[in-house]
This record gives C-alpha cells, sequence and structure tokens, in this order.
C-alpha cells in the first residue's frame, strides 16, 4: 500500500492516508503474528498444500486490501469493500461505485486519488499472482503454465516445478513490469493523460481488470490514440507471456507457430469484423471500427474497459460478446475465462470425434503446434468445462433466485423492471464475474450508473465467491469444499 | 396417413381427405419410382450409408408428411407446413399454428380434425422411429442403445447389430404400443375426453411431442385426473424403454439399480420441490404442487405440454426450466435433450478429475450401475456436449441476426419489443427446438397466442434444422455437412 500512500501525500488526503496506514499496520500485525506462530514448522508442501494456498491467499489479501476502502467510511459497508478489492485482485473489474449516483451512494470520482490508485493496483498485483499461478497451478490442470512454456520457448525450460518456478516467475514478471512500462510511457506522452491516469489505466490493462479512475471509462479520454494503445496492450495482456519473452528475444516466429495465440487472434478479428459490420450503418464505418474493436478486445481478453455503453447495441452483439465472455484470454497471460487453448483442444477433439464415427479403429490423437496432445489433458479440461458451465448454470439460478427475494433492489426510482430484463441481469453478472470481465448487460452493463452497487449483499456474496472461482480456475476452490480434501 | 382418412370419413371432411389422399398418391408415386431405380442395387451399409439414411429419411419424411397442410391450403405456406411436420416427427411440438390469432393466420382449432390427427400422429411415428434410432444409432455414439440393454436387461441381448436389431425393435415397440394404449384408455374414460382427443393426447404424450389439439393445451381439460395421467406418462414415455421391459417382465428392481433412471427420477423430484417452493406462496399449496409438477415433468422430458403459463412464473422458475431442458429424457426414450446418462457420466468423471488432481497416480474409473465406464465413452460424450452447446450457440446467435434484420416480426401489432425480451426469446427458440421440446420463453413462450407462426422464414428454417439436429443427436447430421463424409 506504499505506493497508494506516497500518492496521497502528493494529493495531501490526510484522512485516505490515515486508513492506508492503519491498514498497513492490521496487515503487518497479522502478519507477525502468523509468522510467530508457525516459525519453524515446516510441512511437506504438496498439491493439497499448494492448492489451499493459492485459493486461501486470495481470500485473505482481498479482506485486508479492503480495510482502507472501509476503515476510512469511503466505502461504508464492508462486503462493498470486500467486492471491490476481490474484484481487484481477481482482475475482474466489476465494481460497487456509481457514476454520479445519489447521495448515499459512493461515486467513482468523488473517491480519494490514492485510494482510486491503491484500487487500480490491486489489479496490478492480481496480475501478478496469477503469471506465478499460471505457473504453478496451471499444470497441474493439464494446460497452460510449464507444459506450454516447455513446448513452446527455447528459453525458460521448466522440467521439474519447484527448482526452476522461481525463476521463470521472476523472467515473467520482468515481461510484465516491461510491457508495463511501455504503456504507462505511451499513455503518459497523450497531452491529456496525467501520469496518475497513466499509471491506473495501464494496471487496469495490462492485469486485463477494468477498474478507472472515471465514470465514463476509457471514453473519458475520447482520443483514438488512447484507444488504440489500449487496445494493443489488452491484446497484449491477453496473450502467453511465454510467448512475449520469446518474441522480446527475437523470435517473432513462435507466436505464428503457436495454435493457441493465432486461434486467439482469429476469433478477435473474426468478431470485430462481425460486430463492425452490425454497427457500420449505426455509426460510421471508422467510428464503428474503432468502437467495435475496442469492445470486442476489452470483452474477449477479459478487461472490461468501455468506450460505448455496448447493452444499447443490437441483441446480436450484446448475446455476441456474453459468448466471447467464456473464451477470455489465452494460457500463461493475465486474462479471464475458460482460455483460447481449452476452446480450441474442444473444438479439435469434437472433430476427431465426428471422424472416428466412421473410421471407429483409426488412432486419431488431437494435436496443437504439431504434437500430438494426451487424452489426460482433453480429459482434464472436459472436466474443467463441465464444471465450469456447470457453476455458471447453478450461480445464474442462485442469482435469479436472490432478484426473487430481494425484488425492489435492481428497480431505480421504483420503476417496474420486466421478468426478462432481470433474467439477463442476472445470467449476465454472473458470466461477467465467473470470467474476470466486469460488466454485464443489463442493470450490470455500461449504462448502469449505479454499477454492482444495487445487488442485494447475498448476490454480492455470490459473485465475489464467482469472481473467486473463475480466477483460480475452479478446481482449486472446490477442492476446498469437498470433504475428503481435509483427510 | 391412412388412420387420418379414417378420421376425416368420421368427421366428414371431404376437402381435408382430398389433401390427404393426394399426398398418399405423391408419397405413392415417389417411393414406387425409387423402388425401381434401386431395384436390384444391394451396397453394403456401412456407418456411413447408416447415418445418411437416418438424417434423409427424416428430412424426406416431413418434406412429405407435409404435403396433406399445405396441398389443401390449410396451412398456406410450405415452410410452415415443413415446420410443422418437422416438429412433429423430430416431437419437438413447436407450432406455427395460433391459439385464437387473426384471419389471416392458421388457428389450432380452425384445422379439420383429420388433420389434427395427423400432426398428432406424426408425433407418435416419430417416436416410433427414434426407438429404432437408439438401437442402431447410439450405441455408434457410445452410449444408451444396446450397450445399455446389454448391461441392464437379461432378456433382449444384442451384441452384434444387425441380427438382433429387428427383433429388439419389435419388443420396444410391443412396449411404446402396450403404454400407448394404456393412456390412451385412462384419458378416454374420463367424461370430457373424446377418444380422438385421448387418441392425440397419447400420441404427443408416449412420444413426449407435445401437440395438442386444444389451444389451451392440457389447461383445456381442467381436470387433475387428466393432469395425473399424462405426467405419470410423460415419466414413463421419458424413461428408457429396456426398464420397461424388465419391469412388465416382473423384474422391478431393475428401475431401482439404473443409475440413470435414478438420476432422472431424482432430477424430477428436486425440481418440483424447487417450483412448488416458489409457487406455493402465490397460486396455493395443492394448485402449486400441480401445476409445478405438470411444467417440469414436462418440460425435462422434452414433451412441451402446458397447464399453465410458466412464462410469466418468477424469473428462477423461468430460467430453471431452460436448463432443465437440457438435460432431456432417458437414453433409449422417446425424450430429447442430451440425455440424462451423458449429464450423470459428465458430473461423475469431472468429481474424479477433483479427485485425481491430489492424487495423479491413481486409476479412479467413472462407473455406472457398478461398472467402469470405457474412457472411449466419456470422450465420445464430451465430444457431443461440446457439439451440442456449440450448436446451441451458434444457432442462438443466428436467430438473433434474424430478429435483426426481420425487427419489426415479434411486434404484435406495432407494439416495441425490448432488446432483453428479444435476447430471451431468440435463446429459448434455440434451446426449446434443439432440446425438442416446444414452447420456449418470451414471443415463443406458451402465452404467444401466435405461437412461432411470427418467426421470418429463415428464422423458423434455422429452427426446423435445429428439431433435426438435436433428434438425430447431432452427430448424424454434422456429418452431412463435413467434406470428407463424402469421399
Amino acid at each position: 500500500m506504499l505506493p497508494a500512500v506516497a500518492w496521497g501525500v502528493y494529493f495531501g488526503e490526510h484522512q485516505a492516508i490515515g486508513s492506508l496506514l492503519a491498514s498497513m499496520g492490521i496487515s503487518l500485525v497479522l502478519g507477525i503474528t502468523l509468522m510467530v506462530i508457525f516459525r519453524g514448522k515446516r510441512a511437506d508442501v504438496g498439491p493439497r498444500e499448494g492448492f489451499a494456498v493459492a485459493a486461501l491467499s486470495w481470500i485473505v489479501l482481498a479482506g485486508l486490501g479492503a480495510l482502507p476502502f472501509f476503515i476510512g467510511g469511503h466505502i461504508p459497508s464492508y462486503i462493498d469493500a470486500y467486492f471491490e478489492t476481490m474484484s481487484g485482485l481477481t482482475t475482474t473489474g466489476a465494481s460497487i461505485l456509481t457514476s454520479g449516483g445519489g447521495a448515499e451512494r459512493t461515486d467513482i470520482e468523488s473517491l480519494p486519488q490514492c485510494l482510486l490508485f491503491w484500487r487500480s493496483y490491486t489489479h496490478w498485483l492480481g496480475g501478478m499472482g496469477i503469471i506465478v499461478l499460471s505457473l504453478a497451478l496451471l499444470p497441474m490442470l493439464g494446460v497452460g503454465g510449464m507444459q506450454i512454456y516447455r513446448a513452446e520457448v527455447p528459453g525458460p525450460t521448466a522440467d521439474k516445478l519447484v527448482p526452476r518456478v522461481r525463476q521463470t516467475t521472476k523472467l515473467l514478471w520482468g515481461i510484465y513490469v516491461l510491457l508495463s512500462l511501455a504503456q504507462c510511457v505511451l499513455l503518459w506522452v497523450h497531452p491529456n493523460v496525467s501520469l496518475f491516469d497513466a499509471m491506473c489505466h495501464t494496471f487496469g490493462t495490462m492485469a486485463t481488470g477494468g477498474f478507472s479512475t472515471h465514470s465514463a471509462s476509457i471514453k473519458y479520454f475520447d482520443s483514438a490514440y488512447v484507444d488504440v494503445v489500449i487496445i494493443v496492450f489488452m491484446v497484449l495482456a491477453g496473450t502467453n507471456f511465454a510467448l512475449h519473452y520469446a518474441g522480446l528475444h527475437g523470435r517473432l516466429k513462435a507466436y505464428l507457430k503457436n495454435g493457441e495465440f493465432m486461434f486467439y487472434v482469429g476469433v478477435l478479428a473474426g468478431a470485430v469484423l462481425l460486430v463492425w459490420a452490425v454497427m457500420a450503418s449505426r455509426m460510421g464505418v471508422g467510428g464503428a471500427l474503432r468502437r467495435a474493436a475496442f469492445q470486442v478486445v476489452s470483452i474477449t481478453t477479459t478487461t472490461g474497459y468501455t468506450t460505448a455503453n455496448f447493452d444499447v447495441w443490437p441483441v446480436m452483439v450484446r448475446l455476441g460478446l456474453v459468448v466471447l465472455m467464456f473464451f477470455g484470454g489465452c494460457a500463461g497471460s493475465t486474462g479471464g475465462g475458460i482460455k483460447h487453448v481449452r476452446v480450441l483442444l474442444l473444438i479439435k477433439h469434437a472433430g476427431i470425434e465426428l471422424r472416428r464415427l466412421l473410421h471407429p479403429q483409426a488412432i486419431l490423437p488431437v494435436r496443437l503446434n504439431g504434437r500430438p496432445v494426451k487424452d489426460r489433458v482433453i480429459q482434464s479440461i472436459q472436466a474443467f468445462v463441465v464444471l465450469y458451465i456447470g457453476i455458471f448454470v447453478v450461480a445464474s439460478i442462485v442469482m435469479t433466485g436472490v432478484l426473487l427475494i430481494w425484488p425492489a433492489s435492481m428497480a431505480p426510482d421504483g420503476q417496474e423492471v420486466t421478468s426478462d430484463t432481470v433474467m439477463v441481469t442476472a445470467v449476465s453478472s454472473v458470466a461477467a464475474t465467473l470470467n474476470n470481465i466486469g460488466p454485464g448487460l443489463g442493470h450490470v452493463g455500461p449504462g448502469e450508473i449505479r454499477g454492482y452497487s444495487w445487488v442485494p449483499p447475498v448476490g454480492k456474496i455470490v459473485l465475489t465467491f464467482c469472481m473467486l472461482i473463475g480466477r483460480l480456475e475452479v478446481f482449486t476452490v472446490l477442492l476446498l469444499f469437498v470433504p475428503w480434501f481435509y483427510r
């Protein structure tokens, strides 16, 4: 929280500095207490402990990270503050802050600058966490992480987990910092972008987070240059960082030879073209391309920045964007969602099963980057997607249940809300949090000035859980809920 | 079409009899022509030909079955007549007939009785087709059919496909006819149900179809007795017919020992309880139970009969019913959807993958009915579900595109339709046809007096295709679209 304190000093925000310092104190005391208790006790850390650490660290860090908002009363409800911080650390970007709402709500632009910085900074820290996680955790899920590095990148090979993970992490963090620096400078050179805004929006972009310091999100800058810089860096942030390692070492062909990256770029290009085609007659050829590219890239990479209220676009685009939410980034990126490599392998596998109907005895392995993929990996991916969709469905029904119990919550000023809008809102709120996007449709859409603030507390807890479960690749969190995990 | 002619004679509907006879003539000429052309030519029938025959026979039979509606001008558009007949033969029950619509539309109750009979009779014929299909086709897809009979039922074992399929088909058709007779008698004994209505609604129930001879569907009879009879036979029709074979031979334990059946009953019971809990405060304890049980069973078994407009029920129930649409019947039943056995195996497999995270070396097979299920079967099911969901998503986006091009089509009398209603309508129309249900939500819901008649022609073609692809277990139809199928 120290960088946030520095900005607080710069802006002279004494009360917020107090909140930050108090939160630092509490965190420090907790940390030292834990250290004293567990000092000298060294257990063997196996997969079980690894999974528990991953899930618990996100849960606890969100609890501590929420303190600066809560202590000074800037976000009066601790559930709200926790929601906001979890949204930051999971690089979701769903916000309970409002955009010019009533007096009883907290407006984005009314928050002290140093707390806005802290809010964006949680994105960046969360992004760093995800890079370690994808190195340590994804290999166990049979996808991404090490496997991909091993297969693709001649540089940081990683055959054994423990000895190399530290070294590889440092390399990838280096790339993360380097790209962040580059984006920050590129934004800062624009006359309308302050260093503060450049930093905060870099954090939001590189972590595929989506928190902005302005109610209007990226539309605030109203600059094609800023749009393009952010589009490019969103694409880069959604790409496997191991590819950037290869790219920075001059092996640009690594991008082209990577099946996932080519699929990712193909999906992005195809979706931009389609949305452009639909929108061109509505907002002009140039404007439509700029808006379509921004929204498609923002949603697909699971960033969630907006330059237009896509919720008022034609239904085909709205539905298409929700589908893109599930594609997510590439494995080994900071993007959320199912990940392109999983979608690609499932499609390839389905195609092979189709062939196998006519040639039942043929041996037809799924291939990625020219190499056969093991059946075990395919099975693990399929189980992942089944659980992912299962959680999406169950959480959506739970959210409709929450809105059934508190029907008035979403009605602004007693307006009537149609049943269809409730459904679209409930389902898209889960899609937007589970996939770590941020904005959804309907009353959680980019046009909703109340953001997620109107969601009943129980709903906020459900959505917070969705963010966590999506970010930690489902299995990690689910394991905590099965009794045999504790045996 | 002869039974329909008989009813025509009984009701004295001369014009409609003419249409039926003309259609019979055309079908006969076509049949004889094909017989003459292919006479004496006997090719080896392999999987390739089997798949082609399955898909083509549904496509051609719907084309001929549509003639009686079209020739006499009772359904003036051939696309509409084809939609209606495909909906019949695939046991979907989605109808372009209206319920008291304007003069330019065809009302259900304005159709001659003998054509209403023919319409319901297509359900029953389609149900017979599905029973053969599940014997001949499902085994190749690694689920249901033979495997299930072999594993479960000591009676009609079927180790080789060709020699036994005829015998087993006859046995299962016998059960189908027997259950149909039983239901028909049970309905007919009710004073308000004519023999005509008893037959037509038996066809709709046993085939899990859903066409009614009345605009108000089963609500027309307004009888708890009729509701209960239809609920019971919907549940039976959605059950694996091989279990009924065992049951009729006194082996009632076969039901209890069957994992899929117990899962199916559990899902039904759980969903009824949940809907009942939500609705009890709205329509009284007894009424809510009756309505909840009917709607849940009707949707889950993919029948589509209604006794209440569930589209005006709370969002939680509406969404829950859409989810149930995908569960569908059991394998080896006349029900559509993904089938419970597939859902069950996917859930079990996901649970095992979760365990495997902590014990990567353990060998943990998925078990069904106490026996391990081969990895090949699981993989085939997973590919099926991936394709199924993929088609659902793509077809939904296509439907929103259709409604984007013809926006006025769904607006009754120029009313404005909200973007959210368009989305709910488009998505649920695909869910309701792909899963062979019939009614969806919004403008294809049970409360829409125009039925599917308002859907633009291109949309009707898309939905007709969804019915077919859902009914023929996806792979069969998709194969026709891959170039290497014709090599």
